[in-house]
């Protein structure tokens, strides 16, 4: 099947998540609002988020056609597509699982963004930069660890078995923590090096999902937006404490 | 199937889109933390979250136990339950677009919770109320109508079909829209007063959600928590502008 992953062409955000499970399952799939043409470019998202007739419009982007479904929500994105790509167990009680860690890593993604965007989404940045601040002390003190101490905790006690989260070989679940350690490092980089001797197993298993062949070649093509000041990770040396 | 649900004794939160789609179906379930013994109370909770056992460990409340699953995330909750309790559409791709839908209204309900908590959900209101009177006037400007004029456009694509907003029968979306405008009204009453003209197809669908047998007899019974400055719906009149 040929999928259509309609994002934001110019930052990572939340679809670099299905980018990941896309170029580490080698699909075959088109990047829409990166091409030109009929139905591509931003275009290509506004004309499905603006559409009236019945079915099922997303709220937001991303969201993948495949075939006549149009999917929205990331982790809805995933779990529909760990199932085609075979980056999720087969037994239901581990998709299940599977789902709820990546529903975890979804609510750790939005307080991410929140801290460089505490009053409005609409605002910009330099308007908000001082409740950023506030927020931004509780974010690295309280909830990264939080969200980092149970995530290690999970990969340990799979320990044994692989590197990975779920069972013996790898799913989205890993290749979304990937994502969320590299993102980290990049908006944060004072405080995880601090932090990372005591999250190993989160350490390791990013160092394994970046050296998988599909995922390294991805990463060092032009097809991997750099990181950058409009997206989920923002590095503003400020909120770095 | 006996169904155990854990999520705190003294608001709806979260924990109460799950309640109503128990209640809806008429399912066998105990509210453990409303309970009193062992495995019971708060304590019931906190035993599972600090189980370090291998396992699927829930990051947060609510949490369901359905024989040996242990499920957590709200929706990820009310999908397995959707499927068990014939709250959802028996066809996949209603299954995923259901889920789609409950997704959005899990970020509405973060959103909903942070204008009361634009810093730190370790702070009380009254150390960020500063940060919520700026946030609030954003929210109410700009996100609740673009949420709730989605929904409205989902249901008014669906009319003709039913009062409901996926095809003919009731499913775990319209109790948890029900929730929405029953919180926001709550919360924002004199700004829902405003609003209303605009959504009748809200209005409608939480009318004849309350007036089910099922739930009328919750909400008049006391199990059915009332709103209170604790949970995510908080009605603090200065926010309510």
């Amino acid at each position: 099947m040929h999928y259509e992953l309609y994002y934001w062409p110019n930052i990572q955000g939340r679809g670099e998540f299905v980018r990941l499970a896309l170029e580490e399952a080698g699909a075959d799939y088109s990047d829409m609002a990166r091409l030109e043409g009929h139905g591509k470019g931003i275009e290509g998202i506004v004309q499905i988020l603006e559409n009236t007739k019945p079915g099922s419009p997303p709220f937001a982007p991303p969201f993948l056609k495949a075939g006549k479904l149009i999917i929205g929500q990331t982790a809805n994105i995933l779990q529909f597509l760990g199932l085609r790509l075979g980056l999720v167990p087969t037994a239901n009680s581990k998709q299940i699982w599977a789902h709820q860690l990546q529903l975890t890593i979804a609510d750790f993604v939005s307080e991410i963004h929140d801290v460089h965007h505490p009053i409005a989404g609409s605002l910009y940045y330099k308007d908000q930069k001082r409740e950023a601040r506030r927020k931004a002390v509780y974010f690295l003190k309280e909830r990264v660890p939080k969200y980092l101490d149970y995530f290690e905790r999970i990969l340990i006690s799979n320990t044994g078995k692989s590197p990975y989260t779920l069972g013996r070989r790898l799913s989205y679940v890993d290749l979304s923590l990937f994502q969320i350690i590299a993102g980290l490092r990049y908006a944060f980089p004072k405080k995880m090096k601090r932090l990372e001797s005591s999250y190993l197993g989160l350490v390791m298993l990013h160092d394994k999902v970046a050296s998988r062949p599909n995922i390294a070649a991805y990463l060092a093509s032009e097809r991997r937006i750099p990181f950058n000041e409009y997206g989920i990770f923002r590095h503003y040396p400020e909120l770095d404490a």
